[in-house]
């Protein structure tokens, strides 16, 4: 099934990030979350660092480690068709860390692995705290070693410059070093309530590299004035389990309130909704013509 | 932490179990949603098969392994303070799989398991198809073999009679035997939209265990109704995924609609939502005070 | 690196099977046993159930799960360059047990799978207990679902009738519906003394598959006797682990007895035998390739 | 089972590190391992990082991560009686991944846990390269919060000052700074040929806590000595694997070469001894218990 004919998971994201118009690439934390953002008409998921942790409970700060990463990055894949780019945060350690960390995505099926340039453990980038940079030779050690020793998985490199305060020419400095090093595209992150940040440096960058946005806080910018900026792709890295928990959250309390779900019955999914995500149909159907043909070869065979 | 005087999980639960008026239990897939179930009230938390598989995007039918379901059940009793009652489907296999399971299950701090009286691998209970009970004595058996190696943990047994459609008189009749053999609470489960039957379930079982119910296709019955009528627990098994996914599903159709996250911000938790429930502030405070601590230790021993 | 040009190793283990000779495979049950087995010029490698379980502390029973008989195949597949062959059991449940396991096993990279026509859970078939065959359509039906969905997986159907006692003609019966349901070889399995009956299968079976043997119990037969017979491939299913067993016995027993490890220093492997078969040097070489790379860049950049 | 009369796991080994004379302590790396050394005698297991990461194929230097290591440590904590110390690198992160360590190796019934003074990602001492040590500032930190956040986890702090070249002044100052920080014991790291170094070490360290040391390059040392000189625990680190690891090499390279296994049958252990270690006579012993069990109370409810 995997023929010639049909590109790979890589191919198809790295085709997403060339073609004209802005990508857009929801973030998920699970093959539901994924399910439903391929459902929706999304291009890409986002094996989101931030969905993940917080999923399991714990801070956005390194606390999980590569193999429960990897692990949720993985089930995404088996469950969507649409590629998966999958949040590393700083790479997990060092260049050694990074080697053996792309070989196995790869070998998990992922499409692409995002990078950032911070030390290890990281810290969410919207949390105040230690935002520190990693050396800029370290880091570009880390790309070169991570487009070298795949196959064709996509790289992309992530600048944290501007959230850690380091200003716009810290970041296209090294914008440029990660291009030389090897990179597939480069993501800029911002924490500011407006847009201008990225603007700037997408007016400013000269290289040859497509821009990816996450657009979390400056959230009143529109697809549409992105790609007329000339981005390449947008991430709504959270938005999937915000919304999640606020329903779970309304939700409960709504039925501890009342001691019934009677009133929320209209106001959730139905158990026929679950069944068909979890492709119950497709088992029962596939299990009644597997089950059927192995009696008509076991008769034929007397 | 765990000093004698604190009781522990598997106390809690058989606490429960035999309080007066009706425990509330809460379904939950990931540790974000326990927490929220803890937040809400609700007294113990349900590691749901139903809401696990979805979340993993594969049919509630054994699809998932004891690996997965332990994992997840483990990580929920991690995320939050009440007992937690893992869903065990019909106990992995045969009664080799039971005794390892309930050793494994007890190991991770889980405070109970729930064992149906189907065959390996089961179906989930409101899909159509294959619903067929396993021998009573080899149900026993595991009942008999799970109170036995355990320690403490509580030992749910679940009938499924009257899914299964043998009707009342086997429930019972399976009912005494499960208790016999050593069960600490009886589930009777029921898929019909009144809860006629586990209605008389309750008032024609004449045993001494508490029996739970899970009122899903019932929904129109409340908490107070339940416990008037005598049963120790609900078990909500599902509604908090079922919310999520409607809430998910609704979201990213908007996003991908209106090529902006601006319109649904109100609607969503906002990050300090999701930071609180991965509780960074707390993990900050103590990186900040171990590693004052650290430094003062240090400069001392010169 | 995976390029049109180099067999996958589904196709390696396709061509092993159906080349002149005997190929020689050998079991493992760990990354650094596989990596021997290669080194010591075994053609594939047999990620064996009884191996794995025995490490593992646990019965060949079924009580380890599909994720944990898939993660230790996958780590074998990623840790050496020849195929390997998974021991998959009676395939974990059902035919939609099947269905899953095919397509996770393929996407780890596992070159094939062998099932066997008992019901789950299954016992070691050298062990003395319950060793009744599945219904031989409910095994026609995994067959015939493994060969399909899978894309390119080499799918070989073990015959357990000689070990449970059902004899000759229903080993030949059953060969000839497994054929019948795609399977792309036979695994003609016996507990005797002596090769006697492996020989008539082979002498008898009158289909066109490429028919394996396990000489554990027949171990005076030798690879070229097999070849000339014409059997297609011989597995070496636990030899490993039974020599590993024996000397950690002897060393430990030297070491608590002597107090000292300086007696057997000379028996045992050095540090650098390890740090070799860890890939040590190569980490130490790629890191100060690649971190030399990245001053490189950095420098040039400014 | 676990009831007040049973010391935990934890309190043995801090029995072990208190008692009169020497307690020794065998490396392993997977249950059966374990199993072995619990058979020889030895008091506790160590949960070898060398031998993990060595079995699994890859450097011994946090290429495997937190939840590979904390798996396997867990799954020798399950197999044996005897306690499990287990080798936790620097901490696999900043003070922050050492409180989330802590918290899930008790969790998992571990009865200790050592940390190194080296920096993430830390590098096996007996390989060249970075050795450099973390500021004593910053492990003072993880110490504190590694005694305080657990409950009774015993906590030991690995100094590696003599393997990093810093000395033994340096060695003795960090000891008094561990000491103050909380810690339960000290090991003393050396890659010397002769025991020189941790003797100077132990006669010149004047704190109250118990000295661990790990004999392998050191090897002509006997525990006899160790116990005379003031030791409380030695640990053989990595012997297992080694005599594991020859024995394999020999084995496969001798069936590779005959085309049989004939000749070394016995030189290997039998079938027998791996179902023993396995405990397959338990098993089949408590399925025919509690089968006969289910029958009887199934046959009396009639």
């Amino acid at each position: 099934m995997n023929g010639q004919d049909n590109p790979t998971p890589a191919q198809r994201l790295r085709d997403l990030l060339h073609a004209p118009g802005l990508a857009q690439v929801m973030g998920a934390h699970s093959p539901l979350s994924a399910r439903l953002a391929e459902e929706a008409g999304f291009e890409a998921i986002w094996s989101s660092g931030l969905e993940i942790s917080a999923t399991a409970g714990v801070p956005d700060a390194n606390i999980l480690t590569m193999t429960e990463c990897l692990n949720t990055a993985a089930g995404l894949a088996e469950a969507v068709n649409v590629p998966v780019l999958a949040d590393c945060d700083s790479g997990f350690g060092n260049v050694n860390n990074v080697i053996h960390m792309v070989r196995a995505y790869e070998a998990c099926g992922i499409a692409g692995v995002c990078v950032e340039d911070k030390r290890f453990p990281k810290l969410n980038s919207f949390v105040e705290g230690n935002q520190d940079l990693a050396p800029v030779d370290d880091f570009a050690a880390k790309i070169c070693a991570a487009a070298d020793v795949s196959d064709e998985l996509v790289v992309i490199a992530r600048l944290e410059a501007l959230i850690s305060g380091q200003g716009m020419d810290e970041a296209l400095r090294r914008a440029e070093v990660y291009e030389r090093a090897g990179a597939d595209a480069l993501l800029i992150h911002s924490k500011r309530a407006e847009p201008d940040e990225v603007f700037a440096f997408r007016d400013t960058y000269t290289g040859q590299l497509p821009v990816v946005v996450v657009p979390t806080t400056y959230n009143r910018v529109t697809a549409t004035e992105l790609a007329d900026r000339g981005f390449a792709m947008a991430i709504y890295a959270n938005q999937a389990l915000r919304s999640s928990l606020k329903a779970m959250r309304d939700t409960l309390a709504s039925i501890r309130r009342d001691g019934t779900t009677h009133h929320i019955e209209g106001d959730i999914a139905s158990l026929n909704d679950i069944f068909a995500l979890q492709r119950v149909p497709r088992m029962l159907e596939q299990q009644a013509y597997y089950e059927s043909l192995g009696r008509k070869i076991a008769e034929n065979a007397r």
